[in-house]
């Protein structure tokens, strides 16, 4: 069968003056660009015009199952377990991946985990795992699936094989600032989720000024746009809408955030990561039908770190994917760097912000972090954030220790952190989990 | 001096959101973008966001300077005359072009006139002009100079040291779907007008259901967006608004044009036709300087037609460009279409309406025009168009000719012509020139 020819700049104009393009235009706009015969600069175009008119349903499906065909999957139907998968939008500190991967293989749920890297203010899966001294991320399909039976979940970067259309799109529209267009979010992420061959997919929707959406309306029209076009493939999806207007847990940077997933596994973590992980977790073992009622699911993912299970079972995939197992009992092995830090109130005050974006970017700063897409990150760098907002603290407090790689570049991010956070203003937290999407619409948490 | 980095996403990005660039952005961008640094795929992409937030005027004219300054110039500046062009957006039958240059330099006005080709349903002057046995347009800056300083005209395509920023611009807006864009328009053909070095312009703006833009307010906007822009350079710009929404004058192809031309220069042309070129004649004379009263210019321009003096400066151009003078006292010397085919009424009726955009389709079916820029035209076809809105015919007239290449091909140009035409249905017709405007505004003709 060979495709209709196309007469692209026909497509562009059309999409242009807000009229939609048939599915089947989609199919070929995306086999063509993949193939090299429509070229960046035509694709660019339409991108642009897609940020401004957007795209229907029948087309954003289209656009999707096109991407998602445009290689192979990561085949899994052949599983017993059911296979859910948990995405975030991105932010500071939001380590919970490490937690519910190990947690939900204990409950029967396979997890096939593909994470990305950090760019800019927001960290990245891939980074925090490979601050672990010998873990590879970069498994081929047959060995993530010899991890996957072996342990329930297996935890890894993108393959050349799957997706490929995202991967060349996704590079057009970053240096070509057509890359804030929901339904071009939308079909990136749940293109490459649904090449996972998932029979479940919670969201986690970040809201908030250090999310990478900050419109709380923007926010849940993304968390719809992809539950419609996960539950259309027959994966069930929901969402939950958590907060990013400050940092999740105390630890942000790599090690560090690793160190603080080995507490929470032993049951040990900062209440508000341990709640949003918990509430995450819960909602994953729902979609997967291991679970129907919600109380159950809780107290089950609360069970498997009550255990030590979750526990083991990172232990385990620590080695299985080449790292260094006894950092998990002894996260003193992990990269640490040579200068940390204090910083402490200089009065008696209430926290009433900390905010996430500069938080993020101090860690860049010291080279936690990344600008471009191949700059390379220290893993032993980080900032531990001590308070909250609404906090009272006292004169001589600490609020946060900074870990560096020289005395001058931790003074330079003593500055961000007392910049990014607000003493004694108005008061205004966003409540750690807000809502619950589902297909059936949203509800207050 | 070097150029400051450009962060071209955040460029795209910042465009994108409704803000604008800065003077010097805009010309890095172009300076980046002939040289091969910027690529087209970010290009295309600002085209499109420029297509949906526009220019601001301090961008635009940012714009049009860099595009101007991209190349060399057509450096007339050391002539004792006024240097004068008019510019049309284009239509039907629009053969203005070849009378107004002699016209013009028989009254010491000169006209470097520079032009293009057709392209869709318009004609091009380049095509009429080469219909013209051995006339040639492909001149160097140094043979048109010669030209101009011996006859006061020349007529003539874009040379490849004129303005290449717009060449590789609108190649690219071509396949992109963002040739639409007023500042983008203005940019392109003020950027090629002010090359060369005019002290005066007058833009022929057409306006109904054939010009190239169909809504008479942006047609407004688009006349005063050039003027701006030819003022702000010290060149003074007029336009009238005229009429297309049926075809200018009877012929419509390229050696018919000609033929008509010539008809024109001996003082016999359509009355149409002589109207909008002696009235664009007489703006080209005021905005020279060299006349002052508009009834006066207006004299003088019919003057140079009575006395032959125009015919005679039109041979001497054709001789002196390469092409055949004996066609300007034998028009039968003009390729001639071996078959002529008579269009009639079928009925007495009255004429209401004329598109332009069918008849030039059908001379593209005839071989006439181009839909590609590389396809070639044959100059001998084409379609004389006798009738206007508001003619009563009686059953058995002519309502137009058709000269083709195969009577297959004048019988489905026919169909063309009759789908073209409205009998006995509502009659609207433009004035056949609706308005002036110049920098203080715009005033009805």
């Amino acid at each position: 069968m060979t495709d209709p020819p196309l007469v692209v700049p026909r497509l562009i104009e059309r999409k242009r003056d807000g009229l939609a393009l048939a599915p089947e235009e989609w199919t070929a706009i995306v086999r063509g660009y993949v193939a090299g015969t429509i070229p960046d600069y035509q694709i660019s175009a339409l991108a642009m015009a897609v940020v401004f008119r957007g795209l229907t349903e029948p087309e954003l499906v289209a656009l999707t199952g096109a991407m998602l065909e445009s290689g192979d999957r990561f085949r899994l139907e052949d599983m017993a377990w059911p296979r859910v998968d948990k995405h975030s939008i991105g932010g500071v500190g939001d380590k919970t991946s490490l937690l519910l991967a190990p947690m939900l293989a204990c409950l029967e749920v396979a997890v096939p985990m593909i994470s990305g890297r950090g760019l800019g203010h927001t960290g990245g899966t891939l980074d925090k795992l490979e601050a672990i001294p010998g873990f590879s991320t970069q498994l081929s399909l047959a060995e993530a699936r010899r991890v996957l039976d072996r342990l329930g979940c297996v935890m890894m970067g993108q393959t050349p094989e799957l997706v490929p259309a995202d991967r060349k799109l996704y590079a057009l529209r970053d240096v070509t600032g057509t890359v804030e267009s929901i339904p071009l979010i939308s079909a990136s992420i749940m293109s490459k989720k649904l090449a996972e061959s998932l029979t479940g997919l919670v969201l986690d929707i970040k809201t908030g000024s250090g999310a990478f959406i900050t419109d709380p309306v923007q926010s849940l029209v993304l968390a719809e746009t992809m539950i419609r076009l996960g539950e259309a493939r027959g994966c069930r999806t929901t969402a939950l809408l958590t907060a990013m207007d400050r940092p999740l847990g105390v630890a942000c940077g790599n090690a560090v955030e690793v160190a603080e997933v080995i507490e929470g596994l032993r049951g040990g973590g900062p209440a508000d990561l341990m709640e949003v992980t918990y509430a995450l977790a819960a909602e994953m073992l729902l979609v997967s039908g291991r679970a129907t009622a919600r109380a159950d699911a809780r107290a089950r993912v609360e069970a498997v770190i009550e255990s030590g299970q979750a526990l083991d079972r990172f232990r385990q995939l620590v080695e299985v994917q080449g790292g260094d197992p006894r950092v998990v009992d002894d996260p003193g092995r992990l990269p640490r760097a040579p200068v940390w830090l204090d910083v402490v109130a200089d009065r008696n005050a209430t926290v009433t912000a900390v905010a996430p974006r500069p938080i993020g970017h101090a860690i860049v700063a010291l080279g936690g972090g990344r600008t471009k897409t191949d700059d390379r990150v220290d893993p032993a760098v980080g900032i531990l954030v001590f308070v909250r907002p609404g906090q009272a603290v006292t004169r001589g407090e600490r609020l946060a220790t900074i870990a560096a790689r020289s005395r001058d570049a931790a003074e330079r991010a003593r500055a961000s952190v007392l910049a990014a956070m607000s003493f004694d203003g108005p008061l205004a937290p966003l409540p750690l989990i807000s809502h619950r999407v589902t297909r059936d619409g949203v509800v207050p948490w």
